[in-house]
């Protein structure tokens, strides 16, 4: 029934399976547990000594604090596999987990699982967390065909351990995919705030929509530019840059590092294609003064680098102006700095068609 | 700077400060705080001895616990105010605050400031909830014309203090509404889950489209039909019922009460319109057999008993079918249950342009 959402504590497990004799038959399936370290998993930018973290910090002692954090979130991850269970289960755990005030905590420490159905990526159910542990169902009641799923890990929190469950009997496989690579920097909205789940950030949106593996590296409050964060995102194997790094950075840190940064990727990555995004509106900047100059400062900042790139017929070089991405009856955003899932959606639904010829003329 | 939220401790907020020289100068303004219990609060089913619950559940004693648990929550609830401050910050405390896998703490427990501008209802501001009590800004740097302002209450919490700042030297006057009242009887989905703030519950997005006073009683996971409930809310004055209360009642529940339901307000209201809506199918329905099948048989039973009704021309009866309001993309929950802002909206759209006739003929 429409409650509040399953809790996934083992008793509420329990409690539910008595309260709905209907789901029992189901749940009499002794499930099977599998490491899904064992399992490929999309959207990485590195082979990691941790399976479920975007870099191994220690390789890359000169970055800020702030930013080795965030790249031990698993963030854009997603587990590739395929299986006949009728259920899927999951166990998983997070270290020292928070309670985000514009987060759902199924996005900030929970799961999401896609199906593969009729050619598309479509959702099939959450793990809902608990505290630092959870367990619970993520979708079951379904026939025992093959199927592809891509589950999506937590965007904000470090994932220390994944088991996924099967019915006993029935069979799961990797599914290692060997898709094209778009690498994407930026803020807190390319991270994946304030997504309702881990799907619905958008660089996994756009994953599911083209058909490429985004690569999250997106660092909440963090996308500064610094150059040990840019010569760590030179050494990840991608065939296109997109980077949306503008909202964290003053207009005057956009002056002083957005050149650099557009220089050294060219220079460790020439022929591949770089797209550059200036920052969406802040919807609280047409309440708030001060925070309407502050975003047209960092936009005049960053448009002016590009058009004098644009000018100079830059090669592989794309600027994108993400104004009206949001929409116009400013119901896109949950709290005036990041996009909800409404917001997204039309953020997705502009840029698409924007990249994607680019991308469908580097990336065959 | 796109971060994850500004946290709204009293430290936080100093740092903040600190952090963020700009907004000194604003906040350098002392604020002068106001009891919002002495404003005009729309979207109130009745007068109540605790001003931010629903209903003074003491007077309708055989209702169950968990109805009247939910009904001293402040969902669909705004307080409504004009004021010529240049910015607006709020004190405030909610009973025993949980956290929902599902939804944000700014849903569950913060608020959600709107302005009106260009006649229209905008977005303005957040507060994003601390543990029990928090405090923070809402809105700055704005000029000093006076403006209408709407402030919409924690959709799962019970509110127990509200106080309201503006700038020392400027005024805030309370902001009666004498707008016609849809009393909308729900699930989780109608109390707002999973909306990504207040405002958004769709409820309160129907006020702000249609200018009627659209009153929550949505109740998550309770809105079973008991004639005790009924009774209760044959005591609201409304001009209009909206009745979402599907989703929560197994076909044999709706069988043995929904037709019961729709009598009592006919006979309690009579001329008064009242509009039925069949479940939103479930996107979980789409991958869990069982899931689909028990949305089906809900749906089969409530469209026995509302075309039995339009068969013999049932005065001031509507019935209509939410099929498809979710959209066909599957993107439009949070969780398989409850819609994300994203279905939510396309909710609203679906709905208003069928309710909007109807409203018009009675409401005037």
């Amino acid at each position: 029934m429409f409650g509040i959402g399953r809790k996934l504590t083992a008793t509420a497990f329990i409690i539910l399976l008595t309260a709905v004799p209907s789901h029992l038959q189901a749940q009499a399936k002794k499930q099977v547990y599998t490491n899904a370290a064992t399992l490929y998993t999309s959207g990485k930018m590195f082979t990691t000594v941790q399976p479920f973290q975007r870099v191994d910090t220690v390789n890359y002692k000169a970055m800020p604090a702030a930013v080795k954090r965030l790249y031990t979130y698993s963030a854009g991850l997603a587990v590739c596999f395929s299986t006949n269970s009728t259920s899927i289960t999951a166990k998983w755990c997070v270290n020292k987990p928070v309670t985000y005030p514009n987060l759902t905590p199924i996005a900030s420490k929970g799961l999401d699982l896609y199906v593969h159905k009729n050619g598309k990526w479509q959702y099939s159910g959450v793990g809902r967390p608990d505290k630092d542990c959870s367990n619970g169902v993520l979708v079951e009641n379904m026939d025992n065909s093959e199927k592809s799923f891509t589950l999506y890990l937590p965007i904000y929190s470090e994932l220390s351990s994944l088991e996924i469950g099967i019915d006993s009997g029935s069979y799961i496989k990797s599914r290692p995919e060997t898709k094209k690579r778009v690498l994407v920097y930026g803020s807190s909205i390319t991270e994946g705030a304030s997504a309702s789940r881990p799907g619905l950030a958008y660089p996994a949106a756009l994953s599911r929509r083209l058909g490429f593996d985004f690569i999250n590296a997106g660092v909440s409050g963090s996308a500064k530019m610094e150059p040990a964060v840019i010569a760590m995102l030179n050494d990840v194997k991608a065939d296109a840059y997109i980077l949306d790094c503008i909202p964290n950075s003053s207009d005057a840190v956009v002056k002083e590092r957005a050149l650099n940064m557009i220089k050294a990727i060219q220079a460790a990555h020439p022929g591949k294609p770089i797209i550059m995004l200036n920052s969406i509106v802040r919807e609280q900047s047409f309440v708030d003064a001060k925070v309407n100059a502050m975003v047209k400062a960092q936009n005049m900042a960053i448009d002016s680098i590009a058009h004098n790139l644009l000018k100079i017929k830059t090669k592989d070089f794309y600027y994108l102006d993400t104004n009206g991405f949001l929409g116009d009856d400013h119901e896109g955003s949950t709290d005036g700095i990041h996009p909800n899932d409404l917001g997204s959606f039309r953020f997705v639904e502009k840029l698409q068609p924007l990249i994607e010829p680019i991308l469908r003329k580097y990336l065959r």
